[in-house]
């Protein structure tokens, strides 16, 4: 069976998950797209012969001839979507954040806990990145004991003027929220942001910021965010374990010795950074579409605690004080094996590496 | 239009490349595969619900529900159906080597010139690994200048028993042969082997061997070759300009802090360390068999060369002494332009990086 | 003019020094030695003809047969001894800390201002290690622009058990403490203390300690303390500017490839690590001693504030909540030029890369 | 008891060696200089007390108040003040070569032998440099077993124009020959010498050239030598044995990142990039002196061979054919044990690392 796969949003996320989808991932074509810009949404499925233009995205959703839908709007639109195709019974990938804030993550939560089944997965890509999957797999696989610390780094090369200090920590380390939970496999208990010297580069926001963050089990995990830094992409990752750590190496492919010494390039951005992360985040949702199975990508529940860590922080940055992560329980409908590496790594072993 | 692909030998890499074509590629599906094994091939194609097992090869490849053929059966098979292919005017892509004997390189090309259009590939997959394409995109971009040295180590971590010594030559050093025409943008004009002192892993074979290799134009080429290395797998090349050196970097996307120090792991094999680049590869095969184009992997003429190298690399091993690679003039259907890395690097910078 | 040193308390630092000063420093000569356990310190000096062993500390401080003396002792005496140098007229390389509590610094920094000349310098050897000497000139030299963050990790490989928690402060961070104030050129101003889920190797000690210190001009420093790492020695340092960042290369002169992939092996502890730190400050210290001048190492007013931010680090541990440094003006004799990197550059380039 | 110590000649390399002397190693003070230019000896012993500027270097070698010598003179006079040194009955450190030619090296051997008592050391400085020390101990250790194989890179930033091309093989891969010698502890068999494609900054210096060295027991050795490689000083080693291989890593002690992605420098030429292992070496040398001992560098016989394996290496240049390396049977007073790294390594360890 081919999944009929459709797009909302055709911004720079939503044409390359159209491009990708269409052109590199198996068993799925495209065959719908929705932008406020019409001009824009058909520039991003110009070549693809099986996709309609729609003008109206909850049509979209509830057209019979689409399967799965890609929710890349803007963000404030994300729940309306997402409730949309639970009500119409559609596996949706709703990027990163579910919703924006606590409320909207609440009722996308109920509305699929009433559906009684997992239609919705979230996009946060790094769960497909190899190196984050080997730090899970080395985590899973006791390599380094019982984690204690974590260490990140979030860098952006720059950023547009004017952004508010609080979307460094809903729009970046939000990133790292998910990360944390999933390879700590833990819930986050209480975020504290630090605001060191701001660049110059940045004014007014404030940036980097510094967040400590401590894990319900007790584990510290420290993120720098730096949307300006000045000269790349950078994601850094060390999970500091009794026994040992492990970390994210820089995944130069290649390196030079020149006027500069021996040096290794930086991405400029995520894409080229997260490019196969991308690749195999969509082809796992779509096997998992095809096949009819709930996928191993974040979860509504996932979507819910991130978006939930990110507004404990938006209150930390305010308060100067540590700040609790608010979260109910856990419906049953997200069960505690959710976050199994061996299941995790199973599938993923089966999509990637052959 | 998506591509009808069939396989011909469901051995490792066969059944990988029916795999990886079913499950990761865009714009192809399994129809047919072939292998003197009927069960083995049985496996290969399980759960592919539109692959039809042949019992007959040149039938496989004259049937008019196929489009394209993967070719990775033995060696001394290659020639019989990649000129059957040509003879049914269908792509091909055949696993190096082209052929193991000039005299069958040679055949192919006559017939591929008589039909005028170019329909053989060559599994040169480092063509498509993104470190080897990051060294050609720095030699075309001058980052280093004109080249004047390559260096190359190719190790495995073991091998069956009783490998023929030449073996290290016609089917590891084929790479670098292949690597370095493509890199350089040059053919190679002659062979040197030496042998040092020999692993007692590897008796009798005499592992590891040393080439030096000459190109047309001076470039001198060195290529360490050892089948037994005993700890891993691992592809390495430098290639030192006027100007500046680039080099593939050990490809890591972890390390770990531990008993052993700071460590990076190293592949098992040749798998998992071009997992991406056997993926790109078939993805531009299948693409430019959709678009009805030539394809911009290795051609017959590619596939010629790294068979007269090899050749020439196995006189010098018995004669001690730098041999001649024997190439007839390039036939203009294998035009200058084709190693174009601009062409090429746009190419599969659309195909892979979006 | 060869310098006449002697060293008290010749445990194992107390030792090293006196064979780095008679086997590897240009310049002087070990005149005289102390330990309670006279029998250690004989060994201490076995083998050097000029070395006498005293009976008492202070007739050693005041022998005129003893131009220099180092200070090894345990750190409740070091007030004591370095009172009685400054009584004496004589330079004296105390070991850190200067004195465990602020009043005994406050003690020996009101004698040497009374004394009005420079007589006390602290070891704080990182100032002489050849990366941390790279940190500052890349911060002084601009190459990253302002600071505004600073990573720090310490790692010991063990520690014996049943240290105080406070110790890790007390006795590990204190090196960051330094290191912060002379690469930043500032003073810190608060101290917080986090404790993460500690090691089962470490118990009862608390186990890492993640420390948050933020300076007078807002950079932020964040350091990670962990006694029982259970692999290794080490110490990171990661300054992040407006511009770039500069960080401490694991400083591995050899790898090898083998079952573990590509290692590169860290030190047992601070001694191989620093190695190279210990002979280049002990150089710089004769060299000053030979000159009548004063030395380019940690003054006593460093040495005082390493020991108050120390102090609000122990308060911080306690407390929960960040604590201020508290530190008096400082004294004029302690200019604003001190931490200069250009004449401290030129003073180390001198002495240690010719 | 402090060794007085002497220069004879004062150009770049034997003005460091008198500073490093008086400055940085322990126990000797410089007594004694001589150059052809005097002004030039007067300002490099500048500052040092003790030292005399002699207008004559026979009787510089001769006179009493000098114990040992360093020879750091024109190629040419290397031999005439080496045997005046072994005449004199006085320890001599003389720079490489020990003469440039093999009839120099055999009168020289010859008088030592006739003297009964080693007294000359070549100044083979990598001997005493931590990574060059590090694969030794690997080697001796059995970390990566029996030795096969070993790549060696050798580049200069730049040369003056003009250099013949056979100084490639004498003044730089000489080093090479003793390292292989000194790491492989067994003597060079053959040279081959390549030339690859030349550098257009060299002409008309063939520049690089690539040479293939097979030791006695058939490991084979391989070495780019490459004068003007235009961006930095570097030196690299990789011995491949059977059962993994140990390499000497970059030895930079911090990188940066910044507009080149992350960026570790080279030094600029052989002096900050071996200044430990020269101010060991020294030290070492001192050492053994002031104990009336045989030094651990390198011995006339090192001396001897390294020139025999040049003059094979300029044969081969000529020639392009393997050329042998013509060396007579070791005298006793070089006795096999000479090599031996546990001896070298007991020694280093206690004079390098504390």
């Amino acid at each position: 069976m081919t999944v009929r796969a459709a797009v909302i949003g055709t911004g720079i996320m939503g044409a390359e998950h159209a491009r990708l989808l269409e052109r590199q991932v198996s068993g799925v074509v495209v065959t719908g797209a929705f932008d406020v810009d019409t001009e824009r949404c058909r520039q991003a499925v110009a070549g693809m012969p099986s996709a309609r233009v729609f003008s109206d995205p909850i049509e979209l959703i509830f057209d019979p001839g689409i399967d799965a839908v890609v929710i890349a709007s803007a963000d404030l639109t994300h729940e309306r979507f997402a409730l949309a195709a639970i009500a119409a019974g559609k596996p949706v990938l709703c990027e990163k954040p579910l919703a924006p804030d606590i409320a909207g993550c609440e009722r996308i939560l109920a509305a699929e806990v009433a559906a009684g089944r997992r239609l919705v997965s979230v996009g946060f890509m790094r769960r497909f990145d190899p190196g984050h999957r080997q730090l899970k797999q080395a985590l899973a696989g006791g390599d380094i004991g019982t984690a204690l610390l974590m260490h990140c780094v979030h860098r952006n090369r720059s950023a547009p003027a004017g952004q508010p200090t609080a979307s460094l920590i809903t729009g970046s380390a939000v990133h790292e929220f998910d990360a944390a939970r999933w390879l700590l496999d833990d819930e986050l208990a209480t975020v504290t942001v630090h605001r060191p010297r701001s660049s110059r580069r940045s004014s007014p926001t404030a940036d980097p910021l510094f967040l400590v963050v401590e894990s319900s089990a007790g584990v510290l995990v420290d993120i720098e965010v730096f949307l300006n830094c000045g000269y790349g992409y950078e994601v850094r990752c060390e999970v500091v374990g009794e026994d040992g750590t492990v970390f994210l190496d820089a995944p130069a492919a290649t390196a030079v010795r020149g006027a500069a010494g021996i040096s290794r390039s930086l991405a400029e951005d995520w894409r080229p950074r997260f490019a196969e992360a991308y690749r195999c985040e969509l082809q796992e949702w779509i096997d998992s579409v095809a096949a009819g199975a709930v996928s191993c990508l974040a979860s509504t529940w996932d979507g819910y605690a991130a978006t939930a860590a990110a507004q404990a922080g938006v209150a930390a940055l305010d308060s100067g004080r540590a700040e609790p992560v608010r979260l109910p329980p856990r419906p049953e409908l997200y069960g505690a094996e959710l976050y199994g590496a061996e299941l995790y790594g199973a599938k993923v072993h089966g999509a990637v590496q052959a």
